[in-house]
């Protein structure tokens, strides 16, 4: 397995005499007489982690994601925007550490409204309206920092940082503390807009940041899905910032989609072979209480789907011979050359567990037995 | 995949007016008039079950086991029963189907106490005693039905039955309704005494089941583990009943115990290597709340394992770093040759889920994003 124990100390006096010179060419490195190794990679779709003495560092404004309107949306928020790094830093030779940069209380900062008191603020100003229409709403919900390491010498710098934006689409409020909750509904051209202008504020503060130079920044805004939805939000549009650059031209737009089967799902292939795969499965056990899918679109082309099979669970006989039949049902009827995830829970959590991964014809089946 | 639709219309024609002339010999199909097909069979550890008309049959006492210690216990009875039946019904030629024969009301009266209005009760009468040591304990707590088809000309027939005897190493009851609970402590040799009694007496009473006729009976006797145990029981002991004998002979004693790591293990390879395992992890990750593992020996030898990791939450970066890190270290640490299941939590549910199947040598992952 790839690992790598790195003593740092005498890389570290050099680099560190470095940086206190001023020079801005010079990235500071991460790690003071620590032992930095990295996880293993599962595969080319996962970053290998930074460890330093042992322990996952976690990101200095840790908990802030926590705010957004489900976990679906928190989960969809960080691992989309590692899957748009990717883009720009490949997985073979960057590093994942989540953010060291952005700590808790600039974050703090930046999520709440401009004011007096507060001109750092990214969120439009209180205009004293309490009325859906008439206020100003929070459009900026959350914000992830992830940093992209490569190896230098004989330790790890800093080669880039990922920025992602979570954006409002329905920012949930009330009139008074404890008051009923209200909704101001924002267009997705509005929240783009007021997200770009945000991005240009917020890489000119991180160019000031100790230790970010002129690395590239890349930048994603999200759009995070409402309350009720079970589904997460996406990334909608991306930009980068290079060579030191303030600001981000060249925005590039992300047409991702995801659609819950089959109550959201408009006529399609996917969905027609998900009705006839649910019907199969429904008739072998009619004490299946859900059957429901996610299915990823990115320009319009299916890109994964993630079906999750409810039953009440009498035996685990039932759970093996119902597994055999999913497993069969989904090789039949499911759209081919997808990555396909199925989950089989109770109320005692996950019973089984099918998958076709990427680039694969046959599905993994394991029973939790 | 294998599947077999079989139009049974003219072959029941023939069977059931065979089983009308009473002919001992002629074993009746199940299906008069309907749609038998199976499902398909992931591996050669599983059987292949019955569906008819589409649907799965479960079974005539349905909810009987639902009254066992634990969750863990359920399905220790369950799939330990079709793992013992493999030694008698091979899953290459034979078809799995929940009982068929052994009703609610008569595995009621089983497990009741024999008194004159149930004069089939397998359970001692009651003395009228109330002391743990003086009262007759419940030995048989619950009785499992598996039926072993055969494919036979364009339909199945009955090829074995398979019974599981659940006896108590600790009966549990109160003096009054809702009063305190205590324990009455059955030792291994006394429940399994009683068990070997109650098989004659049940293969007594299926030969003359209608149906059911000469084919061969396999018992189990299932020890099941107390309330505390995050363990399930193991069966202890199994017999065979061949061409229609009402009693068993020969039982054959089964060495298999489960143990749970770190707890109750004593020492040994695989529980030192399972430490060195979880320091490595609970190294990288301070916020494990449990690392446990259930390892199932056979003859004295490991045979599998099932490790649990719970975690809080915080991020999916930390969750696809630390699978990432898990994967290596379990390649690691973990005892090498034999099946190991790995599932890390949190409250939220399964967040991954390792496993290195029997004859591999590599890991599969799956992270939940």
């Amino acid at each position: 397995m790839n690992k790598n124990i790195i003593p740092l100390m005498i890389a570290c006096v050099f680099l560190l005499s470095a940086c206190q010179t001023g020079n801005p060419d010079t990235k500071k490195t991460e790690t003071v007489n620590k032992e930095t190794e990295t996880t293993s990679q599962l595969s080319n779709d996962y970053y290998s982690a930074i460890i330093t003495d042992g322990a996952y560092q976690t990101s200095l404004n840790r908990g802030i994601t926590l705010g957004l309107n489900s976990n679906v949306n928190l989960k969809a928020f960080e691992t989309g925007l590692m899957d748009l790094s990717q883009g720009h830093f490949s997985t073979d030779s960057y590093f994942f550490q989540e953010g060291q940069y952005v700590d808790n209380a600039t974050t703090s900062k930046w999520l709440g409204r401009v004011s007096e008191e507060n001109p750092t603020g990214l969120n439009p100003e209180d205009n004293g309206k309490l009325e859906p229409d008439e206020r100003n709403p929070i459009y900026l919900d959350s914000l992830l920092e992830q940093d992209y390491m490569v190896q230098k010498g004989d330790g790890f710098e800093l080669g880039g940082i990922s920025i992602g934006l979570a954006m409002n689409s329905v920012d949930y409020y009330t009139k008074k503390e404890y008051g009923s909750k209200y909704e101001t509904k924002i267009s997705q051209e509005e929240l783009l807009a007021e997200g770009k202008k945000m991005a240009d504020k917020i890489v000119q503060q991180l160019r000031e940041t100790e230790g970010v130079g002129d690395i590239p920044i890349v930048i994603g805004i999200f759009e995070q899905s409402t309350e009720d939805n079970l589904a997460g939000g996406t990334y909608i549009s991306e930009a980068v910032s290079e060579k030191g650059s303030t600001s981000f031209q060249n925005w590039k737009s992300i047409n991702q989609k995801k659609v819950i089967f089959p109550t959201s799902g408009e006529e399609s292939n996917e969905l027609s072979s998900f009705q006839n795969f649910k019907a199969e499965i429904e008739k072998f056990f009619p004490n299946l209480s859900g059957v429901t899918a996610e299915a990823l679109y990115t320009d319009d082309q299916i890109v994964n789907m993630k079906i999750s099979v409810s039953t009440q669970f009498y035996g685990e006989s039932e759970i093996i011979a119902f597994t055999q039949h999913v497993a069969e049902k989904a090789a039949s009827f499911l759209v081919p050359n997808v990555p396909i995830e199925i989950t089989i829970d109770s109320i005692n959590g996950t019973e089984a567990f099918l998958a076709r991964e990427a680039g694969e014809t046959k599905f993994y089946t394991h029973i939790f037995d």
